[in-house]
């Protein structure tokens, strides 16, 4: 819905200034989704190559993805998405550029739907930590068996998007309009979706503390309830950017920008500290339990299940599948997601610290200041 | 208003379970009010004595205010309540309990209304950091020439108070919901004022950057960056508690309670970097500079005026006087407010955090991590 | 040598006090050692099973190894440790017990050197996150391709041990010295440890920097010198413990204790947040990259290799196999040694803070205020 | 000592170089000082004004001291140095400059020994928070009554100094020698004047524990401990870079500079966190206490007595006397010294950071992440 929305008001915009129809082509497109109910996956990430060099100045001119050729039907695009989360899953892909672009960047300046299945897309599996246990029989060890997801790398090579399916290209100045409202909906969405992975580690640990008989000890209750102090921070800040948002000139809805950028940027941090925690809580074992395998092994299995039980009522199991979700979390399958995409989706921390310094009124603040220094006139006063 | 709302709530809500009419009286004063504009000043803090005693339990029976005579026309009170704002300047204080009362404890458990000036009220104003620079000569020195508060250790030396100004008086059980109350409005409020105040020391340090030539410098961008991120974080916290709130049995709104304890416990450690980060750009000059009577000495005053200069354009006087603004707001007469008052005001840390504890529905969170991990029946997972 | 040093000390000093001489049999088995060149795991962690009870009142008594047979020639031990580090790599094991042990709780304050062969020891190898890689063609995926560890649980079943073994066998009061030498050099040891996988890791970290192009960039640099500060902190800590310690009864040195727990517990805090760096310049491909089967492919290597370029000069084997080892220090094989270790090895945070207070002296503070704040008499002060 | 230290091996090596014999000077004028017990104050910083430009390229010539005449006895200097502690109880001052000098900075490029009572010397005493306490009756409201300290804005103005008190004159290269030496001999400094500093702050929050009987609460004991971790952590760092420091070719001492600009850089964080924690545990009555003119009151006096009295056997004034302290350490006369210094004395945060950055070895580091992931032959490894 973020790369939905993005288009939606930015389209709308580029055709007041320059003409354009974009927006009337979206909104039909758009239609088509609805009706077939499909699953679009906003694809904007470039591989960048020299990130010291614009798009139009590296060495091998692919490093964005970029127009080839115009024809009278359409245009031909080239290049890779990289880091692609749910691709093999979705039907449609919305390719935005992922940067600011300037004069002479013109061809990289594109917005245009392809579906994944098209002529010249190939979609390259990326690995994910502990993969292969998706793989193993029995359903422990992978840590959270019913849920999970993918990425690829996304090779555009030489593909054909007919007209219809184009929404920018070219308009160079307002590609950094796409990609900062692109980027505030999908920071603002981690203000909803950090917060809930948060809920299901926080319950977790707190389990896991139960199985060991410490949840009373202070300490331990001491780190839980900090653990719910930064998720709680992080949904806050989600609920606030939200709950100040904004009409488009195009009719739907925009969060607040810098509200959306200091909700992600918290995201950049506090689920680290929240996976610390965890580990704290959880113990050695989370690192080192025995296989599935030998658990349900008729010899070696008894073992584990003596020496692995914790307080009365709990069985080694329930102990070891709570391990294992807390291990896929910070290490495993899932851990990517909570970890890394919470660091670099939608944008990596220097990128929302270069938002929030933009878009805070800084000359407002120094007036506020020179006025109580006595150094404007100050108001509000009499003296 | 904090806690006039809370007091508002929480007498209805006695009255619904009670059959007391404090509620009727209660908005009976509170008319009288608001049609004098009088200024109410919500005193809660008790002076404690040895904490790990409740109040009647303590060596000396006052540690907490409390009744010490019923009559027919009203009740005697006596206590203390201590770091009181801004008692000076009100005309009201609106007495309420400090913790949860609990069976031993009825004489405590009393809300009530007593003017400043009424007899057997003694106000002790308390010293504040460089108050003697209020007296000087001179409008640069104190930092913050215009604008200041005040706290005082209040005596209540059996002061008498009419029954038509008893809003609790007894209900121990109830003691504990108008302190929550109370206390969630005023963490709520810091929402709004704490980032406030981070605006003007943003807008102060930027400044002294400005004054130094260094405001360009990759570090001083970073420091600053992080400082607006910082203030705007517990500026969320306090716009999401707020758009949560709910509309309380009496009719008016409560914020959420989980989020305004949020809230105020990032108020309790971001003040504290956001100072930290202006004492590191502001320079040492913070603590060493020289007095405005120097700076006006007719001999002295010239070698100030020119060793302190900074960039072109730029006064000594005026970077001396943003230097003390930011000196009074990390140091001086307006530090404890953004300092300590967002410590301790509305509840120390520690109160936060068993609220957040409290608030959190944590068996839902354990049963989403049973779920996941198997444990439970997997939910929404088909075979 | 931390556990060798460990005993070697304790024993002397229970040989005082008690009149045993388990000190001479513990110096005759390490010259054992020594002359054969055997390596020797410390054994510690019992798996504890209800954390709120003692060894000999949990419901299963062997929750903690101990005594079950005391015959002629030995002792017949019980129970299991858990996350053992080097187990199957080593000749020897060096059982201690785990806590301090109190009245009747005997047969749980155990000493001994148990062949990691020996009849009833069984090792129950423990899995690692993406340990499967390690079986994999190919060298890439797995991160670190030439080293590695593993961790087992270790049951003892009945195992017999001599008593030129034995060196504690029911000294209750002995097992708290034991445990907190042991703590310490163990303690101390990750002061040159984990700086030096920093280390990796920060070369790592700038490499993946040179390779984007970025490594210029201010917020870069900044990043990569808090990682160089955070590690060489840590080294500090270990340096001072070790030249600050002192010479033990026995006549091997002890390092500082208060230093030590101060070390290690700086190590379960600053790794975290050098992986969370780390993560920040590796870029999010660190989670989504492709595997090494589809780079060796003939025909989709061929995308990789073109799109993962970064600067001009490096390849992207190079990039990719940088990006591998960030990733198995972060997520993978290697990632619990530098995470879960640093929080759980040597014990949890929980266990420094307890050592922390104790080792502090903090009758000399509170004198120290007291004589400052004009309550006790001033010292070296004349009036 | 850290300037006499610096000086003494920068002047043997400038010799060395330049054929030049400021050693041999240096070492007459030092016994001179030790001979006659002198006091030296170590004067470095200079008021810089715009931060952008060099030394010779302000606006003003005068803003970094220099050299404005060189006459055949010796030569005239001209400038200030800012925030100079101890300058008014000190006999000497030793000159140096603030900064790597380059070509065309020849004049700024000056060391030398200054009577503090030379013609031409101004000091221009400084402000300090709460200064005026130390002219009230009483010994309770200052905090700490017996000690305190002073800086100057220092003011050369045309000072004569003859050629034997001149150590370098125009060697432009080795001014950042000095520089630097001096600034690591200063931060190893910090690394035992602030964990002392911090003892007093933890015995006196322990103390004010005590009073209100929150001793044992857990919150309390984990918040205390913690600033005693911080506190050790720096020491730590103290005494590794002592420790690990080597000889010079003059003879002398130089500590490790890594490790003492790794020990400051801590100490420009953690004294922040221990006054924060510090305020925490003291109480809103830290920033609200009545004056002790109140507290000598006949009449108020009482209240005072009566309603801060915290646990049994514990007077209010005892209490009173402790706060004052607490309060001196984090807003009064000695904060500076605890906060401010911490931040800015020896160099600011971004100085140690640009020092970490050059003393690291980051080849080294690269190398071994090189070996490891494969890219280098993998050293040690056997195939």
């Amino acid at each position: 819905m973020d790369a939905i929305n993005a288009v939606f008001s930015t389209t709308y915009e580029i055709d007041q200034k320059c003409g354009t129809e974009y927006h009337q082509r979206f909104k039909e497109w758009l239609k088509h989704v609805q009706e077939n109910d499909l699953c679009v996956q906003g694809a904007m990430t470039d591989v960048k190559g020299d990130r010291g060099l614009s798009p139009s100045k590296q060495a091998d001119p692919d490093m964005f993805v970029h127009v080839v050729e115009r024809r009278s039907d359409g245009i031909v695009v080239r290049g890779a998405k990289a880091s692609q989360t749910g691709t093999a899953n979705s039907h449609e892909m919305l390719i935005m550029p992922t940067l600011r672009m300037r004069e002479g960047d013109e061809d990289y300046a594109v917005t245009c739907a392809v579906p994944t299945d098209a002529k010249g897309v190939h979609l390259i599996y990326g690995r994910q930590s502990c993969d292969k246990r998706k793989l193993e029989a029995g359903d422990i060890d992978v840590g959270n068996y019913g849920f999970g997801g993918q990425e690829t790398l996304t090779v555009l090579e030489d593909v054909f998007v007919a007209w219809e399916r184009v929404f920018m290209c070219g308009e160079c100045d307002s590609s950094i309009m796409l990609v900062e409202r692109f980027a505030a909906y999908h920071r603002q969405s981690y203000g909803g979706c950090k917060p809930g992975i948060g809920d299901v580690l926080i319950g977790a640990t707190a389990s896991m503390a139960d199985y060991s008989g410490v949840s009373k000890a202070a300490h331990v209750r001491e780190k839980i309830g900090e653990m719910i102090h930064l998720a709680e921070t992080i949904h806050a800040c989600g609920l606030a950017c939200s709950y100040a948002g904004s009409k488009t000139m195009a009719g739907n809805y925009q969060c607040d920008v810098l509200l959306a950028n200091v909700c992600k940027h918290n995201v950049t941090r506090f689920p680290y500290e929240l996976c610390r925690l965890a580990e704290d809580i959880a113990g050695g074992l989370l690192v080192t339990l025995p296989s599935e395998a030998d658990f349900r092994h008729p010899v070696i299995g008894k073992y584990i299940e003596k020496y692995l039980q914790g307080v009365a009522d709990v069985s080694a199991e329930e102990r070891i599948r709570m391990l294992t979700l807390v291990h896929s979390m910070t290490f495993g399958t899932t851990a990517p997601s909570y970890r890394t995409e919470s660091m670099h989706g939608a944008g990596s921390p220097q990128a929302q610290k270069i938002m929030i310094e933009r878009q805070t009124d800084m000359n407002y603040k120094k007036k506020l200041a020179r006025s109580l220094a006595g150094i404007d006139e100050r108001e509000d006063v009499t003296a």
